[in-house]
């Protein structure tokens, strides 16, 4: 991979974000490397030229994110079915996802630079709404696509087919279906175990079941998810990434299956996934 | 206790509630027994005359309550700081605290019009919310009281306090405050323990906690529970039995003790609490 | 309370428990308190004379332990049916029961011979094994009675009646029934819930249950636990407090009730049980 | 695949199993296919001559196993290395493994006769034993790998390393090193989730760790566990697929890695994994 233009995207008004990315653009510029912070962002530092957000992926070789989990989930979803590798830089909240501390962003992009650097591929689900067979919402997610009633809502009933056959029909506040790097999010509170990112699979995980036998299951990344809802007494919505909600109505369709696109991720040569599980969740510790 | 009038309470708009009523009214006028229709119900079914529902706690000696847990849970609620025992029939549902079959209605009744039945007393809790050092809302409740936040607002800090002690900060979906007879309804589904109703206790279990070490925690009947709900981004709602819910803000304080008032439950001859959780749970069965 | 005699106990065979019943007995013999010294440690000490430590709980007002929460289980049982008080000094390892820490011991010491010290009361459980109508073995424990199933033994069926209510048949490796006090030690390992000391209430939680459905029960601490062993293929024991280990057999009847008796433990005044779940277990904490 | 030369072996001792055997080897025998039933069990059936058990592997087409899951597990173990499919005949307990019904034996073996069949492969694990340098035990199992410590001996500290990367250091009563196969079984019990039993993985699940933090976790099949037992006080045994025991000491090392064989299982052409799951199980019922 040569890198001859380094995008960055960033948590917009943290002051830390914008002074970094003012570090990173004469950083970059000093070794000839040409740098496009998106619009917001660039807005916010008082740089010339920004570009807009939607365009970045196209005019690339690696985007810089910078900002906490929640910031690279987003940009993960920008980049969505592009080759163009992602570095996360961890600028505020717990890290899980954003691999690389502040501290050592230079020393990580010098090594990028000079070809020297490990790149993982992390899967991603693309999630489909069905209504009356016709598709009206569709996305692809890092972590999770995840169906909650609202509280006020009694609880679901969603039917669940994995290809061709009935699995279960779940009654509970909510599934959480979850991809191999999902499963230290939202799944872990759930009660769900941890999965190896490098893992191919599909885990699912009921939220608040009412009934005492369920229990999370993991099946091979092959396989396509269909769950069906119910009758629906209140609000129940779908989530992606716990970012973007999406209403769901009686008799709603969802569809999930591994997408064929990956995310590329740059590795922190400093960490394990296993020291992180130790550190960022405090695993396995007294 | 000498019953001379039972009030009548149930699901609304179901045909056999309905035609309960009007055979429940015919058996206990064949005895010299007056009885009071709530007013709704007894529109439904035809009958000439109906009580209004608040007034039944002071004019009847016995609330019989056609229809499954929810109706019953409504009617505790109504019953709260009255003496009057009820007599939960299971027409429709589950029917986990409905303890008396529809087809043994009539001969428990016989046994409550002699005087030979086992009455249990089961705890409530007193839920006051303060705002700004303003009572704002207040409810007693059979099973919970729950602070869930809504499907698309993040996770919530919980500072909770007991008596004069600072416990821990739950971070999490919510946290449910169960009182005994509670142990087997949300706080379940949540992965709490089963509690028996005799015990005097309050029980404490997160929804979702974002930490590993989270695990619920039981408590003396005599201790009273604070909350204060930290930053809120987005909708979070106190539940009260799970049916009726109120929207919290910044700061509110929850306070949840037992009540001095406990709810006078008429028993089932033919069922202990234990057969209750094997049969309608299928606790420890295979 | 006053206090003029204190019995001392420790572990054995460490330095540091030798040095510090050196000094206390040169503390307390200042402050004109007699201090008898369990045999064992004395000689261990060089201690002129030491006292027989089955003499100790009729002999003495005060029993500290030196060493750690199995040091204090093990004193515990010694002082079952005794009206002594029990400080328990923590030289080593976690130290969840000993309350005090070794540096602040002294400073109780002194409160607690000015009568100036807060006692609480345990709960112990009573545990008895029948086989063919005869009592074979009987313990006062503080923490747990636990059957548990030899490595290459198979999976036990454990049949279990609530006072004369048949409860379940737990098939598992083991049943751990423990006091609340015992909610924080093997229990918890066994995914059972925190339960407060102060909480009168019996404890049951199964190992490895081989059904789904299995959750922990709490029961209120007037009832009686009675648990039969079905047909037994390889060893099965029976353990109190973890230290203590007997044999069962085919047909064996276990039958555990919390106990007449309580212990008196004197409570560090700068340590709130909260305060010990947060910082021994980290129980809530990120 | 053709079949010119069954196997049969089975449980002892069954009448069932017995009966089935003399049946089995008429019905093969009218269809022109040899049969050769395992010594112990020719001796018991009156056949008059059996085959060595040993030999079983290279001079059979075809495996049919009698029995439950235990003699499953066994067979597949004799059959590790070779190519020879199984086939699990229930004949008495649960039988998950076991796929075909006694009743639809003759069926299914008609099928295989004639071609049409799904064979499916399940992982096995290769597990080793290095003491001081030197191999001291080795096996392959279909479901898992356990140490375990005796009921009377202190709890264990297990170093985990994954490939050379340090894991934890498991606190526990024990430690599961399970198949996808071996989900369903004693992992299960210890809280472990379910795992489709195509998915390439291997999974870590603690017997009752002593933290609160522990969570099950699920690695890419292509990684080598290697666990390193610490001091021992009492007796600790590894435990392959629940059958056969082997003692542990100080200092052993344990290794465990996905083997390069695989054991061919023929299916039952009338039930998914999922109907196992919700029949045998009662996963996901009320």
């Amino acid at each position: 991979m040569q890198v001859r233009t380094v995008g960055v995207v960033g948590k917009k008004r943290i002051d830390l974000v914008v002074r970094t990315a003012e570090q990173l653009v004469d950083w970059l510029r000093a070794r000839q490397v040409e740098c496009l912070v998106e619009e917001e962002l660039a807005v916010c530092s008082g740089l010339l030229v920004g570009c807009p957000r939607q365009e970045l992926p196209s005019r690339v070789d690696l985007l810089v994110v910078l900002g906490g989990d929640g910031t690279l989930l987003s940009a993960a979803r920008l980049l969505a079915g592009s080759k163009v590798p992602l570095l996360g830089v961890n600028a505020g909240g717990l890290g899980f996802l954003t691999e690389v501390a502040l501290e050592e962003m230079f020393q990580v992009l010098q090594q990028v630079l000079e070809g020297e650097i490990t790149i993982t591929q992390r899967s991603l689900l693309d999630a489909v709404v069905w209504r009356e067979g016709k598709k009206v919402a569709s996305h692809s997610v890092l972590n999770d696509v995840v169906v909650n009633k609202g509280v006020l809502a009694r609880i679901i009933d969603l039917e669940t087919r994995i290809d061709d056959y009935y699995l279960t029909t779940f009654k509970a506040d909510g599934l959480i279906i979850s991809s191999p790097a999902g499963s230290t999010a939202y799944n872990l509170s759930a009660g769900g175990p941890i999965v190896h990112p490098a893992l191919g699979c599909i885990i699912l995980t009921p939220i608040c079941p009412h009934t005492l036998t369920n229990r999370p299951i993991i099946l091979p990344e092959d396989r396509t998810i269909r769950v069906s809802l119910g009758s629906v007494y209140g609000e129940v919505y779908l989530t992606f990434d716990g970012q973007v909600g999406y209403r769901l109505v009686d008799g709603d369709l969802l569809e999930v299956r591994t997408s064929p696109h990956r995310l590329s991720l740059i590795k922190s040569p400093h960490r394990s996934f296993y020291e992180v599980l130790r550190s960022k969740l405090r695993w396995g510790e007294r």
